[in-house]
């Protein structure tokens, strides 16, 4: 159900009987040349409405925009700064606390926005004690990814644009993806990424961090559905 | 042209084509019983395709929370500080700027956002002087709506999920409009609403404003009709 | 009542009885070439004076610097950021409220300090739960003024050095003014003015919006009567 | 000269040919019985005058809240913080170094804001290179006072409202002196004082430091006149 | 070479020598009945003296102090919140890099201040853009560490107190380890703990991760020198 | 007794016995010929050592960095911003109350930590009342100093690197000095230097402010002595 398309007599009855608030978070970010700068957005949107179902929660609008400093000179990508994500997402919890919501679960579809979201977290749980704040990035998806790909990793916690980004696209949002467009690209991210600020023209000009030709419904589906999993059980504990 | 579904391998030529974004930005706040709490979210960004369509713009994707100070103790409000709007405006800004856009519209479709508005395109004036940004907020409505309103207005300055606001909804959004729910309760809005702190509880049960059964399509049109003229007219200055 | 030249030891009976305290807030800005830099502030502090006597008031010094973004680039002006202004008013109205103010009334003479003096009022609002906050800047005048004006306005809500400010003045401080040096020059202000920033140099030499020549004492106390009548009731309210 | 009096066409060659802008800066604060509230604001503004008449300054409007903690308990005290007062001076300064000022001298009339004008010097330092700013408080005077006082100083650092500065005050601001009600007060601060905050109620119930009975018109002309000279030498050089 | 060790006179010769700084960054923070508080300090300085050694590099004083929110309620702990953190970080290579520093090696012993570090490297990326920022964190440890690991790790990137910390304290710092008091407690760490704020005694009484038993010189040796062997290459890269 | 030495069983008991935290905090600077840059976090973490033995304190790691803009532009100096520093005192301060610290003590080193110090025991005195917040540096040295000193004093208030700071590390850190290369350089400070920002090197090249040769380990020895015995009645008043 989502939020915004209620009104506000109806509204109060359904915060009472749900209290769950489910917030997809994403980004505007280069993806290759087979998927939108929109990816994130469309996978946090779609992954939070099958939560916001098996959790009877309340989904409210996606918020579409990330901090995305790795590929923040790439076309079409908007950076946002930490602070100002995490400033903005204490806001929402706390009004969400206001409204009588117990829970907060931000559906996170950008690897980038981890950290301001793990913040805005810790700042909810001063002040909104009573309320618990979930940052979700595809729990569980390290294990399950490793079960199903075809090619080996290019990097310990990156994925982009790749077999397993592209796999979760064709099981969420099909429509956008142009598989024909599809490309190989396994960059040797080096060392030093880790450990020095990179951004990632260094190492890849595809911004497609691996081959996102063997990409495919299922393997998304089957990761994405254990995260889900994952995401109910965590929210019903 | 929607902005995020655009790929990073073709949109920089679709930005060195256009130089335009435009940015819907709106809110989650009850509405009454007849319109949903994404009200201004559906009429900012709905708003903001047809603007993209006259000037050739790039339209992102909506920021959908907003300052909603005034209605935040209301069922559905969600409330973002004015800090907290302006950092993240400024820094999307920023980012547009360096992704060669030469125009950066915001499209407002709440009142309230009005001040973060105005200091983030204050401050983008700073460090990004070759980019104009707008703060559009259905510019030249007031002389429009006053040609077509059937009651008074409630207030020099505020409409709300009146006969105006319903009407553009109307217009842009029929299908999230329950006409048969709509109310008409015209409060007398105190003097001191102008000058000191007045959240909205203090002088209306139904975050109505006026009588919104008088709505119509056509009301909406006209008006939102000429303010998207003036804005068509002022980026094309 | 000037409560700086109270002692210390006479003052905690004097704000017992009297419970109100009452800011003018000014600017130094250009006010073309018959008005001082310092008009807003002569117009505060006169007007605060009237209103303390009226409301057995306590008039705190006037703060003498405010936010004149849009003319900060003529000669002589001083241009505060609102982020400032905020902290300090809220500072002011913090210490007023340990003090034993159950009322602030911030009574402004430049129209851009409107967006600090509410912020600041916001955020008084939770802070000091039962001290009541103004932010006064001639309350009613508008209908007031559209009675007494000889020309039209040159702007919907903008006045500047024009026959309205000057009139205000020539009833308020006309010592101040040089009506000798009294000029007309109504600009054309472009429609972009007030949806994208704009400093006043793109419309006036002169920093006078209209007819500064058909100032009068009579209207200006036609108007600030009315104004002060209405902070009266709304204190006493 | 008073620059809040000068008009926008005429205040420009004035600017050219002073170059020096000369801001007063006080407080409201507890004086004591025989001392108005306002007492660092009335030595700040006169003290100015003076200096703007030896060095062909512009003097601007005074700044009348500072930092007041160690008395911000007593009757009538208002305190800033340091922040919001760094703000507003760097925002003030930055406008003089734009209007063409290249000496900006801020006139302290209360110890407590000796810390926020530093650091606003401090930063102005970085903003505005060519600019040359000044934080005086009575420059040279300790060494003036021990000359003119016939009872020792109650603390190392601190006047107030005693011997000395009562002796100020009957020299620029007589008309505001109540030697009638003047009292002898000699805390005994205690050493922690100095190491530890400590609000002044714990060792003075009068908020006078001092023998207040013993000042004398001549010994705060002694003492201020030596100060003057200092500045006058300062910025001359 | 210890940089504090060094004077004034002879300091900017060995800086032009060497152009690397190397700062060791820990925290004050339980470490179970075995380890000391200042564990993470006194692993950061020692493998920094092995780096600097190494590397030719001058090593700063130890920052002793980082952010332990996830122990912050066990007895000893100081936690530092990451804003205050980064600024001090950001101070700090801003500094080195204006005398003149090419390299700005962070070695931290503390994986809660990672966040803190990668955003000062951030920061500083923009503002000394010709200086290199590393924020290491043993590089590479985890395949070394799995390589020699008797039992399973605790959780996927923590590890505390156990068999591989307290082998690190057996290498570098075997003063300070009081073995006879080491125990084994493998907590069961809940999957929650990686989605929602999750402060450690909700899953471990004792702070220690593992079986600090098992912890041997060799081991501690075998990883560390690793790490060391990463941090040099990735300096001299 | 070193806090960072205990281990987390042990230390609740500890803090119990004692209620003393004592932090030493120093700076990177300049120090002439014959002192380490790390001059100020000698004497800070030697006389803290010494002031823990005498009131039964625990002693925490020393913060090593501090604000030395004065001195900024010489070889080796690091500088902080008072706010880096403030933030940084604030937690380290809010920890230890929660910890059960009843007193937390700081023991300066270093003239220009002052500002940061006072601010952050302010600010601890709103969120930690029932802890008792020292700033020390070296109370009551000015009257013993002026009894041993051979030579006057370069400045009212600075002494740095010279007869008494020099001294100072005779008595308490005496393998770090180089008296052999010890000079004499009595600068001319200007009057200036205390009203305007003044960096150092406009009247030093050495950054020694004195006769660094008449320094003695019984000169520093007296007025440390009074120093630390006025900080344990301070702490045990």
């Amino acid at each position: 159900m989502e939020f915004q398309y209620q009104n506000s007599y109806e509204v109060k009855d359904k915060i009472d009987q749900s209290k769950i608030a489910i917030l997809p978070i994403g980004a505007v970010e280069a993806h290759g040349p087979h998927l939108p700068l929109g990816t994130d957005n469309l996978l946090a949107e779609r992954l939070s409405a099958k939560l916001a179902e098996r959790v009877n929660g309340l989904q409210l609008p996606t918020l579409p925009y990330g901090q995305v400093w790795s590929l923040r000179n790439f076309p079409g990508s908007i950076n946002i700064s930490n602070d100002a994500l995490i400033h903005m997402l204490v806001d929402i919890g706390e009004s969400l606390y206001k409204q009588g919501f117990a829970t907060f679960a931000m559906v996170n579809g950008h690897l980038g926005n981890g950290t301001a979201l793990k913040e805005a977290a810790r700042a909810l749980y001063e002040t909104c004690p009573e309320m618990r704040v979930f940052y979700f990035f595809y729990p569980g998806m390290n294990q399950a990814a490793a079960e199903v790909r075809e090619t080996d990793s290019a990097h310990s916690t990156y994925f982009h644009a790749c077999e397993i980004e592209t796999s979760y696209m064709l099981y969420l949002a099909p429509e956008y993806v142009e598989m024909d467009k599809a490309i190989t690209d396994i960059p040797d991210i080096p060392m030093h990424a880790d450990v020095t600020p990179t951004p990632w023209e260094e190492f890849t000009k595809t911004a497609v961090l691996g081959d996102a030709k063997l990409a495919t419904k299922e393997k998304g589906k089957y990761i994405v559905d254990i995260a889900l999993e994952n995401m109910v059980k965590l929210i019903n504990m």
